[in-house]
């Protein structure tokens, strides 16, 4: 089969558990999976270093990698710039490694239109209740905050459908696996197999000939 | 979740092995899988029941069924007809099975014609090389048979790329396990979760709805 990695977006509900989740992926098969590091112009902050959390750069240096187009999406939030850098997934994915990028739908949708191949997978809790359960918390939050985060969640599942997969996050390690299980079924998507195919054609007709 | 099966149709290289596999899938999941049971207007062979190995019926009595619709798909070999029909495989899909067809490719592209979901899977051996040796055998057969197998493999090898999966069968077990697992992650799939993805956002908009 054809040995280049995935590239996947893994987006979902805030409160969905996405970031335990690929934490926990990440820790069970760490050489199946790398993790994408994002470029942000904001500063450090307290424990996060270069080049593990983000790599941090400067203004200047974000807008010349816009330029050169050394970044599969990016975003603006705030003041500040958030960006995929290019080279780091394409080693990645050459190496053979599945390359997990945790982006919100708007980047989703940008990776998905320069990578066509790139598996969207969407983490949401089993309900709609459980879901506010998890926003409304342990009743320690505002009224405005839960609204706030209710009006998101609304906005957010109307993403959904762009997704190719749904993962219901209902047991942390059951999801894990299904996340596991989905995403190494799509290698032997046909249309990942090219070179497997035209091999096995290339082949078959070689034989053919050499039988007559 | 929905709660419907999948409809999958399961071809392959002759000699693939995917008979096997077939049976050793609806023996280890019985509860998962239903095996679709074609109608036929060839005699039954020695040991062949009716509704078991097919359902033998009369020329005219098969000629009925594809009049009132009644087939999926049919193909006439030399005298005979074979057909899947449709009752049987809807009823098994809406008590939530996976129906497996085992048929040509002609029929598998009929079947996804009319059932646009339908998962379409390709059972082949590692390498042609190794299909060769498959269709090659002990060394008892004639090299009339072997080039006729081998111009039959060159043609569904032209077929592959119709397919959603390619299922590589080296080791029984292993193809067994992989076969399960892309089915059961294509359950996952985002446009097989319509009503989930619609009552998800029903439910959002109550909740938030409620709040206000």
């Amino acid at each position: 089969m054809d040995k280049k990695g995935i590239l996947i977006v893994v987006s979902g509900f805030s409160g969905s558990g996405k970031g335990t989740l690929m934490k926990e992926l990440l820790s069970r098969y760490p050489d199946t999976y790398a993790l994408s590091i994002s470029a942000t112009t904001r500063a450090p902050r307290e424990g996060e270093a270069d080049g593990r959390e983000y790599f941090f750069v400067t203004k200047d240096e974000f807008e010349k990698m816009i330029a050169k187009d050394e970044l599969i999406e990016y975003a603006r939030y705030v003041e500040n710039y958030y960006g995929t850098p290019r080279s780091y997934v394409e080693q990645k994915l050459n190496e053979g490694k599945d390359v997990i990028l945790e982006i919100e739908i708007q980047g989703a949708l940008k990776v998905k239109k320069s990578f066509p191949d790139t598996l969207l997978l969407f983490v949401t809790p089993p309900s709609a209740g459980e879901l506010k359960s998890r926003l409304v918390g342990r009743g320690t939050e505002t009224m405005d905050v839960i609204e706030s985060r209710m009006n998101r969640a609304c906005e957010e599942a109307e993403g959904m459908d762009r997704y190719d997969y749904l993962v219901i996050n209902d047991d942390l390690n059951a999801c894990v696996e299904e996340m596991h299980s989905i995403i190494q079924g799509e290698h032997r998507r046909s249309f990942r197999n090219q070179a497997f195919m035209k091999s096995m054609k290339e082949d078959l007709e070689r034989l053919k000939e050499q039988q007559s």
